[in-house]
């Protein structure tokens, strides 16, 4: 079985072109076995890229445990630039069917290869109850709270996932590593809950740690800048469009007035390609 | 460039035939890349097999870190393998040039795969100026040294690095993670060592976990588990041919009483093939 390794931001994962390949094996358990970085091909998952009835292609994505996961912001970038660099639809717009339904995507070509992917990440939802959470019930904007002795000030968005965004003037490992994980847990967030760590740099420039639910520290996760983009605006401290700089590389956010759309611009790189042996 | 990903014991390469492959740029820098489990294709390094003009092939390593190795007993074992599987030399005897100079090993062939490698590890050096430690004069078997406020009976044998072996009822954490690093860098040990913790399952029969000296805790270590071999026979607690179970997987280690030779033998796996973009 062929397969090519590609990262979006540092968020790795090995795809597979089911145009043309069959797995040998069903996928959960390929997806285990693969995503082992030293017995398998070794990344944060297996993703297939699939024909679709009602998109350009669609995308399943099974995590490294093997269990299935509706999307993900940096990967369906790589899906894109998969389905324009190898010729499944050479368009600049492409339609791509996830687990959340049907995502639109526009590529940036260079040359005969797609360079930038822009994303509709959706409309940020903000009520308590749609996060969830019971710290209020009004949507939290720096709202403080006691996180294990210590005051913090957070707010709360749902991108479909919910994310817990904490402004700070370092996002230190003791806060990052220590106060994540509880944060995580506490009971006021009843779904559990993504935590993001986030120094302002400037109006149109943040820089993001990212403690996620279920995973712990990531280099990159997509609904968490698109959270972190739209909590900066509500709290006033940053314009409707920013740059903002992961661990594992950059995103670019705009939160956009008319429409309340977030849309995620960023780059997706193909890394090598390999046969799986079957 | 052609490439291929191997383990042995979980200890896992990159490896370059380059009787066929020309490298893209200088091992180094080539090696640090690669090895990247994100943004590469990720292992503990690069290992090229090259044309030798004394052996049947020569073996050249690369850390992670781009710096050059003189041997891995796991890595020389996956040499062999690919020597003999991709039909460089098929015999089931082969002899490898490292930079500890030749080294010899049995391939156990099934059906027309090198399944068991056997690697002459050589000579076990017993005196303290050989290790080199300052802890005693005379060779130290079951020595009573106290490490952080603890007291643990040392073994100590060089098998071309230094390595501190300390029988313990439990290989536990706190024991490899704690006080690991202290023994490493203990001045009593003017080159550091490697420090491994063993628990006695039978006279046949132990338990390894690694602390390498500049790596931390490791999946296998080759010189390692014929250290511990050495050790348990010097201590009494074991016969001359042990199984020796490792976190990444299991070495059948036998200090042979004639020669002094310690022999290694265990499997090597090629996990896939792949093409890293030139």
């Amino acid at each position: 079985m062929r397969f090519t390794k590609m990262h979006g931001a540092g968020n790795d994962y090995v795809y597979v072109n089911c145009f043309a390949e069959k797995l040998p094996e069903p996928a959960p358990e390929l997806a285990i076995k693969v995503s082992d970085r030293r017995f398998g091909v070794g990344g944060d998952g297996l993703i297939l890229i699939e024909p679709s009835d009602v998109a350009d292609a669609r995308m399943r994505m099974f995590n490294a445990d093997g269990s299935e996961a509706e999307m993900c912001g940096n990967g369906i970038r790589c899906v894109a630039k998969f389905v324009h660099d190898h010729g499944i639809c050479q368009r600049d717009s492409l339609r791509i069917e996830t687990g959340n339904g049907v995502l639109e995507l526009k590529l940036q070509i260079n040359g005969e290869k797609a360079e930038l992917i822009t994303v509709d990440m959706g409309i940020p939802k903000l009520l308590p109850a749609e996060i969830p959470t019971t710290l209020s019930d009004k949507p939290l904007v720096n709202f403080p709270v006691e996180f294990g002795g210590m005051e913090l000030r957070v707010t709360t968005v749902s991108m479909g996932n919910p994310h817990c965004v904490v402004f700070v003037p370092e996002a230190t490992d003791a806060l990052v590593l220590g106060l994540g994980p509880q944060i995580e847990s506490d009971p006021r967030f009843p779904k559990r809950t993504n935590v993001e760590f986030v120094e302002i740099v400037s109006r149109t420039e943040l820089k993001q740690r990212t403690w996620e639910r279920g995973s712990g520290e990531t280099w990159a996760c997509g609904t968490g800048a698109s959270a972190v983009c739209v909590a900066a605006v509500l709290t006033g401290q940053a314009e409707r469009e920013v740059l903002i700089h992961l661990t594992g590389g950059d995103l670019r956010l705009r939160w956009d007035e008319a429409t309340e759309h977030v849309f995620m611009t960023g780059g997706a790189v193909e890394v090598f390609q390999g046969v799986w042996p079957t």
